[in-house]
């Protein structure tokens, strides 16, 4: 593309899967003019410069920052609140802070705080992601076709949420505005249950005595293995996701025990037609997710076609 | 492949995923000689014919069977007991009886029965499928590098035996060989307790008031569609599997509930060493998975790879 950047120089605090693919996105896009790159550990901020995905690159995320007009926070939930008082007296004036976190309210709570006047805070949330983690994992595609969900408060500055909207538009998604309470909500539902049922349904397998573990792997085929690749997903940014939306993933789990102890009775009693009626019902929803783009249509999530 | 052929007349019942797949692989390497294809509906039958899937076409299963020296049922597992009355009369002396459903000892109660002297009861299940249904869903592939396994009674005839196993590799696949109870225990984990949930949540996420449908689907990509592959399987399949494999999916539904509960609890206590703990111990299984072959080492099982 051939756009005038967005941003003169982004700030990424973070840099796994989703920093990394945003480095390569705003890079391979001219998103941005500079990229300035900071992580917590050294290992990970030399391997983000071994693959080239910023113009400068350090430990401390205060240096990152100093003189950037946008800043990401691409780290665990539960870290966002420590950065934010770290990299605070170093926010410049104007600049847009804005996070990838899998939470809303939590970020809201624990940010919002600490950002100094003069300073645009909207979270975001990237509906993108892979089961895999750190600077390796990015790719400049990963937001292609996916939506980006902002959380502006009451009295943004129309003309930073234009800008980063536009932002996000460029690294190729589409942009839902949402109150940070509902945004967590939709996530319980459609992401925070999915990964806590599939990190307990891999539990459950593993712990059984009459089955072997070689069984479960061998006959994964059948079923099985399509949770697993949930429940690989980075167990501390999922700790955190439990932690900070807490209420609307317990609400879910709730509902989703009731839905399954019907399921239960249905088996038990040896009810056909209601287990026909049940397993009917939720044909329709993959085929609506396929036409609105947010799914492969091939069988298998197309695993045969490199066979 | 240029192996001589193993049997002379293979008689498929049931010509849907399975049926289909089977007649393709069977075909592409030679394995039979002739193919005859019985199915209920005169229109599954013309589509069977149309893909040029076998040699004769009958709705008449008893017609198919006659002068099959293999004879596979491949009809939801409700059905074989009345296809198994139909056909014992026709079935020749020295043929070999298998199935492809996916419960074993309900197989053995309802079609064992009926089996004349001299024919070789053997039933099977091939550890591999897609969500999809009906003969244009069939491919020859569908069998390679997966496992099938057979649940011989005692005192099967080697020969027999020998016979379906080379039947069986020649379509691509590992045979084990395993009793039909332990079979259905180990199913019940693998594949039909992850059905059941995929079938669940996605059932929660349809009755939901405060989320709608169509934040459902535009937010999927964040885990939710991962299940809508699943609950899109066949509602008459998945019925009849729950009703005749009651006792083991309900013990496994007993044991993920049991631990489900213990992780609702440490979300609400908030206690984030537990839940990492139970988001970690789950992680080297897809990698196993991945290794054992019966899994794409692709990020998101390869989904971003035609992009
Ligand atoms: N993964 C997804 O599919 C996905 C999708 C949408 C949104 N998100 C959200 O995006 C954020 C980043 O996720 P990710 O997948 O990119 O994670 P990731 O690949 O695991 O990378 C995490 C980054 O955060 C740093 N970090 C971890 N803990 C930290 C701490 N306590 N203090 C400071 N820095 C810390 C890591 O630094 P070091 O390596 O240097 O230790 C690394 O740079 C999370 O909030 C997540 O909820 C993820
Ligand atoms: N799908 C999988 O992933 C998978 C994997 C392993 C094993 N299996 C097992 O393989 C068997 C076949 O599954 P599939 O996926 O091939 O099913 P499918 O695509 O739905 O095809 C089912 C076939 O059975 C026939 N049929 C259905 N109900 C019948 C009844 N009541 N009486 C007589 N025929 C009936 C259908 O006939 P009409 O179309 O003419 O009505 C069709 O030919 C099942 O036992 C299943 O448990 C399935």
């Amino acid at each position: 593309m051939t756009n005038a950047p967005i941003f003169e120089r982004m700030a990424l605090i973070g840099i796994g899967l989703i920093g990394s693919s945003l480095a390569q996105a705003a890079r391979q896009r001219g998103l941005v003019k500079e990229i300035a790159i900071s992580t917590r550990s050294e290992a990970t901020l030399r391997r983000a410069e071994e693959l080239g995905l910023g113009d400068s690159y350090s430990v401390d995320a205060a240096v990152a920052v100093e003189g950037a007009d946008l800043v990401i926070l691409c780290v665990p939930v539960g870290a966002n609140e420590a950065i934010a008082k770290w990299i605070a007296p170093a926010l410049k004036k104007g600049a847009i802070l804005t996070d990838a976190g899998s939470t809303k309210g939590s970020v809201v709570a624990q940010v919002a705080p600490h950002v100094p006047e003069g300073v645009h805070f909207i979270p975001g949330h990237p509906i993108a992601g892979t089961e895999q983690s750190g600077p390796d994992a990015g790719f400049p595609t990963l937001f292609d076709q996916r939506w980006c969900i902002l959380t502006p408060p009451e009295n943004t500055d129309p003309d930073a949420l234009e800008k980063l909207k536009a932002f996000w538009q460029g690294c190729g998604s589409d942009v839902d505005l949402m109150d940070p309470k509902h945004h967590d909500l939709v996530l319980a539902i459609v992401s925070h249950l999915p990964h806590v049922i599939a990190y307990n349904i891999v539990g459950t397998a593993d712990d059984l005595e009459a089955v072997t573990k070689s069984e479960v792997i061998k006959y994964s085929a059948s079923g099985f293995r399509d949770f697993t690749r949930l429940a690989a997903s980075d167990p501390i940014m999922w700790r955190d996701v439990c932690l900070n939306n807490k209420d609307a993933i317990l609400e879910m789990l709730a509902r989703f025990s009731e839905d399954l102890s019907a399921l239960q009775r249905a088996i038990r009693w040896g009810d056909g037609d209601k287990l026909f009626e049940m397993f009917t019902r939720t044909r329709s929803i993959r085929r609506s997710i396929i036409e609105a783009g947010q799914e492969t249509d091939a069988p298998d999530f197309g695993r045969h076609s490199g066979d």
